[in-house]
């Protein structure tokens, strides 16, 4: 195998010849450009140079043999030659500074700003960033701040138990770690090392389908009985998707869910990650964009590289039977957000079998409901969808106490997202660890003190919703009066 | 014709006997001190020196011809007497700094935020200024912040159309540029900067009575089929509205609309404004003013003296029939606050085939309600209004899902007004451009996201206005029971 | 007359000889320290030294002649003993910045802002001070933010007049300067500025009880026409009160109305005020102290002193029918805040002509209402109170747009405290023109935008009130409806 | 007795051999590790040194001998051979500074800030703190706010008295100071402190079963039919209580009653607390951790030490039998935070004679009501109670109006925690003396100033608690009639 120097490397930068160095190697990925999904603006800041660093913590291993050819794999490239970066240099500096040890921080806050300081500013801006103006975020958690607890006395709640089953496996916690993309960004330890930390705790762990390890690698030392999914984003080339679901099929004894992701077909504006991502790169002569690129209203951002490809056609009709056609496993939806939607789904069961009240955690649509409210709509206009399927939720947590007041109002389980990421930037395995130890702690506390010795001792008499109740979604008594509209078809 | 040197024209500068010099030629104002609409203070602090850059981008080509007789023009100046003004070197200086790339803006507050950078003090502070203490204009937006989308899943969405029609005419966009004066005090591309990027998108635009540049320019290299509408301001002297009218007649090919502005039949208060004017104004002598002027409290700001000579004795009986003998174009009626003139307006149709719900973007009378309300109230007390004519809202836009939250609420089309003169202060045409792109990228996510395929798709069903609705005018139910007074006869 | 010299004086600071030097005179106060309505403590601060300084501002001419017998006055101080004041230096300093010009400022806040700047701080804790935690203070102008104005259009306000009538008089404002205490603590030109002020704009100037002028001096110029009240704050020695009466009654040309001040039977808690004058005071030996002053918290404050002697019995059984026996002048009671009160004063109709709700500025009871929720309550539960005597609001008047909401909700007049304080604090006379001058613009500016010819033309249709009315007291509705008590009795 | 010097008891410092310096003597405390209350690591960080000044403040005298053996006492240390502490000369820098005199702090905020600055971190932190995110400590006052005054006019108010009866017996003010942890923390005068200044108000005191003086000592100069109460925290270790109770028993003519604590079965998360344990620890290595404590996330906190031992398991049906068989006392439970738990203590009346509505301060679960939501929730559900049994409150008092309102609302009793703790850091017992000097004079200003001569003549018309009324528990119109669950058996 041939052998290159950098210099000569340094030559291939444009949209006719280019060339990247990775994991010692150099690539042609010139006939590549076209159909990388993050598009070819982001390949070709990057060429002509070594391109690990950048590479590595976003793509699974096994991307570069699927996407090319064999002759694009060009030689080797002579180490000596590669100019030393000097990023390491600062990184060291600031390693200087010791990190406070894990059991030091003592909630999801503390935890958020030492991964805060720790992780690149890139990965922060990706796991950071949501829609807009940030209300839907901001809103998923001010919600729970304003459902109130009713604790009972002299209630014996010496033992307190919360574990619980979901559609029909047993898990330690009501707790999942929803679907959310990269986790090698902020942590070498990535995916596999969020998989390692659920396991303590008994805690169903949903993989990303833009994972940075291959489902293979992250599930491989689970142990007996622990709980995946996975999760789906349907391809326009939906011969891809079809291969992954045989993949997963194959694993049928660690994954127990197809989870279908519909609340973003097409991407949030999520401008701290796209702002992260103009600022580094380095200006790419407007001759090289293509109409379709150029169309992309600022710099795109980690968020919207990974929407490329992905299927904005979904349809109730056409893709659940598409789904049954290549998957026996139970399927779980992602992103509903209106009662219609939950009822809906319900007449789906028992294919469907769960869904996820999402906005995506305030990533998709600005102003977007947080799932506290629909799932105050779905009590209101079809409590019967609760008998039918599970209905679980995610967006906002921050405390046991939230994780309590979800699960009075009905939810069978609680997604985190961006805490298990800020977990894994804050201390790797370990820092998962630490937010599994602090939410369960605290999510018993509460059902101690409210009197609650089981989960299924908790409903809505523990808690006073009313603040919210009087702002959710109210169809029929508001602006359905005016009869200038018929009710969406159910 | 004579030549006169700058130390001559420096000695008049008093009510007897006032030169000022104008595209380098010297003019005796003196008869002209009384009529001049922004008062002779604002005439008297530019006497006796060359007022060009001050009296440039507010005035329209024609001005000095159609009201100073010939005889007013005395000569040339002799440029070389002329002290070279300092202010240039400052703004070099200021150029210095590179601006961002319009392309790195991400919405549109960080393009107010260039262009507050750029644009003058002056220009700044008349374009921002809104009347006493700012709660309509912040309300204006904040108002949209209240209503929750609801986002509907499993629509194929691949396919996103938001063009329209507006009283009959194809646009490209349900958004349209709201009338706003005086757009060359923000950048030289004027009102006819905004035309060109207007018809990139295929966009209403409005031309405000007290455009910068005459209707003639703006509208000189209009696309085929763009549209235009002329925002007319009746004057006390009528005869020269019907002089405009004649001329805007004349285009009918282009100008598809008068736009009767109602909301504003005195000046309101901006504060800002007037105290811009008044820090940089030279103190002119108390003998000076005239009873009317001293009657002003402060230092009366553009927005003031734009008004002067505006009728405010406009009627339902009286105004309209005198329009309908000047021009056969459809009317919109700007400025309606309330559902009982919605209503009234609707009885006026087909002469009037629009409304525009509006506040003056906050600038007329302060706590006046955002659009809004006004919509809200039409739909909850007199919901055919909604049928009989189009009701069009602006004021208070800055994100796309504003626009489509409007849109869904009844509204036909949507104003911008300082976006669209904030974008030419941070980038002449192509900031409008700009401006237009944020905007339209940002309302296709959002009807995508809310499973919308066009504009015709949306509806009340798609949000959730609870917390705006609470508030808006309950006549009925509450203060209307007293048996005080009797409801105000529609 | 013997003359004294200061190191003579500066011995008698006990309470067993305690002299103080004022306008050039040495009197023995040793007999007066026990009945000083401030308390002993006052004057034992000051003893053995000029106190002319502190003494005059808040004392009117012949208060000494009231209260000393003449063997007090000892004789004449040599002026050249008297060390000089150290004051004057630091106060010429802050001369050096040029005060702004009145006319440049364009609203209430810039003219409190600028008042702050020139007064005695003692001035601005007395003027600026509320109860307890500010509260009511600040909900006072709150609530009128809350209220949304309606605006009309296509109606005729070329001409708009805002004169109106008081309790039968004619006056040129609905707006009414409230009682309120010490004006020359703000400025020499004292309450007399106020009087000629208002008499440009034939406004009702009521005259505190305290004022630091008497009745006498502070008419004295008046116009003929002009409208003035006088506050009564019944004494415990009620003899003084008649006196004052027999006084007011002689003046009956001018005054109009005598004015019950209600709402402060006993002193609020104005921290700021009684910190300023515990910050300021000499320590004083314990000993000193009566058991009566120290059990006064804190160091008490003008506000305090001013209360000393004034009766906290009334009643409507005894008080109304004394009163009546003095004076034949209309009764307007001060400080209604429940429509139980407003409904019980109607009853005293004819003598009662008119009641105020207030919350004295919030200087008395924190947490007390706005006289606008007052003023809402009267409307839902009785309003024909309305039609038998006028109603009167003050507390938290900022802009013209909040005097007409309170007349639109069926005020007559409105009244303004520390406004005009402020104004006076800033400008003298002309501080309070220029107060009058911006909200009579504003009001008349605020009443052609809605369409509004005329005060007579205001009406609850104008505004939108719903975000105030659901705070509003709902007995009926609410607690009432518990059965645990039978509602008071009207 | 045996002389040991520093440097030998310095070698005993693991859990083997565990040696601690007390009050001059050095103690073996090896085999009580186990069996600390607050667990082995907070001795074990002070092993081998003087611990007094650590000890001193939360352990009442008799601790040593209740819990360790005779022959643990080893002897006496020589003073000389213990170094100085360092921390005296910062304390005495500290004390350059001379505090505000007590009269000039004018309110309880003002009081808080002097402790703030004079007590230790560990003491403020523990008293400060509260749970989670403190949303139920801030809010605990807020409601205060949000309720509004309705002050009636001419009612006689010269006198006012504020004296009332609680359980039959009389006490001076309706003021009691609730039960609250290791006083001496923050001053030596400690809970005698706290008596002291309560006897002079007629004030009830109800003594924390951890307070740092036993009840002998705290009630030995008791005033003749001054009111004290005992708290209970039931032990895991019955016969403790049993014990506790005997001693209580014996003292019947001082303690009239004994309150059981319910709000906090296990303790809250007081993350203030456990910071500053945590920051204050010297590491210990981790082979010293049992696993009990190890699953302790953070630093425990002197909260969660002084639970160690609190039973979790009490009923209704086994504990108030048992407690029956102890005590003839009656019995307050405190910490009733629901309507149910309201109506089944009226079941056990007579022996319940009172509940206290409490969330503990907002320390033990974040988000738990206000004691005013019960209260409203009582008078909307169960209004019967309130003749049942007597209802008390605490939590969040600030102000004088605080103390009324919750009056209005038929609370018999309002209790303070935090302000005595602070009022005894501030200045010991005269700084608790003027906590009730400034809440009285608050609380009878307020009356008369509401109109009301006395406790009895308060009611809820004497307030507006529209804003709080909306966001209680409304089961029965919201959440309860989704028929998902029925409702909470009484």
């Amino acid at each position: 195998m041939k052998t290159f120097n950098a210099e000569e490397v340094a030559k291939h930068t444009s949209p006719d010849s280019c060339w990247v160095v990775l994991y010692g190697h150099v690539y042609d990925v010139t006939d590549f450009l076209s159909s990388h999904p993050g598009g070819s603006k982001v390949i070709l800041q990057l060429a002509g140079r070594d391109a690990t660093e950048e590479y590595d913590p976003i793509h699974p291993p096994g991307t570069l043999e699927d996407n090319l050819k064999p002759e694009a794999k060009l030689g080797k490239i002579d180490p000596q030659t590669l100019a030393n970066p000097a990023k390491p240099a600062a990184k060291e500096e600031k390693k200087d500074e010791v990190d406070p040890p894990l059991e030091s921080l003592l909630n999801l806050d503390e935890i958020e700003e030492l991964a805060t300081k720790k992780m690149s500013r890139r990965a922060w801006a990706y796991y950071y960033s949501s829609a807009d103006d940030t209300w839907s975020k901001s809103n998923n958690n001010l919600v729970y701040r304003n459902i109130i607890l009713r604790p009972r006395v002299f209630v014996d709640c010496t033992a307190c138990d919360s574990s619980t089953a979901l559609i029909g496996t047993k898990v330690g916690l009501p707790l999942f770690v929803a679907p959310a993309a990269m986790a090698r960004l902020g942590h070498p330890d990535g995916e596999q090392g969020i998989a390692r930390a659920a396991s303590k705790f008994g805690a169903l762990q949903i993989i990303s389908n833009n994972a940075s390890m291959t489902p293979e690698q992250i599930v491989s030392d689970a142990k007996p009985g622990q709980m995946f999914g996975w999760q789906l984003y349907v391809q326009n080339d939906r011969a891809k998707s079809e291969a992954m679901l045989v993949r997963i099929n194959k694993m049928a004894d660690k994954f127990k869910l197809i989870c279908l992701t519909l609340d973003a077909p097409v991407p949030g504006k999520r401008e701290l990650d796209e702002k992260s991502s103009f600022i580094n790169a380095a200006p790419v002569a407007a001759a090289t964009k293509t109409g379709d690129e150029s169309s992309r209203p600022g710099g795109g951002g980690v968020g919207q590289q990974l929407f490329w490809g992905t299927a904005a056609d979904l349809t109730w009709k056409a893709t659940l039977p598409w789904l049954a056609k290549h998957t026996d496993l139970p399927i779980v939806l992602k992103g509903i957000q209106t009662h219609e939607d939950a009822y809906l789904a319900a007449q789906y069961a028992p294919q469907v079998k769960a869904i996820i009240l999402s906005n995506h955690g305030g990533r998709a649509l600005d102003t977007a409901p947080p799932a506290i409210h629909t799932l105050l709509e779905i009590r209101k206009y079809c409590p019967e969808v609760l008998n039918k399927i599970e209905v679980w939720v995610d967006g906002g947590i921050k405390r046991g106490t939230d994780i309590v007041k979800a699960l009075c109002l009905g939810a069978k389980a609680v997604g985190i997202g961006r805490a298990a990421l800020f977990g894994l930037g804050a201390g790797g395995q370990a820092g998962v660890e630490r937010v599994f130890e602090i939410l369960k702690a605290e999510m018993e506390t509460c059902m101690k003190l409210l009197g609650a010795k089981d989960i299924s001792a908790l409903g809505p008499q523990h808690i006073n919703a009313r603040m919210v109740e009087r702002d959710i979604y109210d169809g029929a008594a508001g602006l359905d009066k005016m009869g200038l509209w018929t009710k969406s078809k159910l």
